[in-house]
């Protein structure tokens, strides 16, 4: 992947916390996605396609998903609810919508985000995609950022 | 979700079965996407964007994964490793591109397969999108497609 489809996501999560949580984000070393990359228990996943086709995951743990959600939602929401998925999701989109408006000479497009729940959960990549792993960490508790893209030959 | 985005994806999913692991599958009845639908330890999932935003997932079992793979690539894999992972992801790819020939007037285009794997991972579509979920048997054992598709307003 090449790096600098990177810097946008850096700053597009960086951005969405601050103005979404009002949460100043402190990011960590970038690095391959490995075998031993931490996981987490919830993950926000969404699609990219356009000049370059991807997928991004954004994925922290259940304490901080919630965390987040109380702030969004203004109210501390019942354990992981319907409410933190959807919180979670809204988080992804607006990482992806972001970096997206960095991104414009790619032309992509976005999908609709999914969220994956579960304590031992891996997210793969194809072997072809390298994708890259941004952690962060915030006064909730550890983030991180994947960014799986692949530049389409062109036609 | 509009019930006719269905229809393509369950006759990609049979024919990808059919031409790629010599599979006939027997489909289940579809349904929405509950809380109880039945839970899998892979699943690939893609992005779709154009016309309408979505997410597919293809969800199946570890050893009907390992199955698939072994016949995708003509020998047995050692375990979950990164080749079924990799076949797990195209036969999720060839899904989403068979749906994406026979939905021409969305203008679908698709995004880079991810696969998760996890004993109890659960997959959640955010609560606008009424996602359908479409089982299927298999002789190497149950699968499932959930689509979620959102149609974009006109602008």
């Amino acid at each position: 992947m090449r790096s600098e489809f990177i810097n946008p996501f850096l700053s597009a999560t960086v951005d969405v916390f601050r103005t979404m949580l009002s949460c100043e984000l402190k990011r960590g070393p970038l690095g391959l996605k490995r075998d031993n990359t931490q996981e987490f228990e919830v993950s926000g996943l969404i699609g990219l396609s356009g000049k370059c086709q991807g997928m991004v995951a954004f994925s922290l743990g259940r304490n901080t998903a919630i965390r987040a959600a109380e702030i969004m939602l203004g109210q501390c929401p019942d354990g992981l609810n319907a409410d933190v998925i959807d919180a979670i999701g809204e988080i992804t989109n607006m990482i992806a919508g972001g970096a997206k408006t960095l991104l414009t000479e790619y032309q992509l497009s976005i999908g609709l985000p999914t969220v994956i729940c579960g304590s031992s959960h891996s997210i793969k990549f194809p072997s072809g995609s390298t994708p890259l792993v941004i952690p962060f960490d915030s006064e909730f508790g550890p983030i991180c950022v994947e960014v799986g893209l692949v530049e389409l030959p062109l036609s």
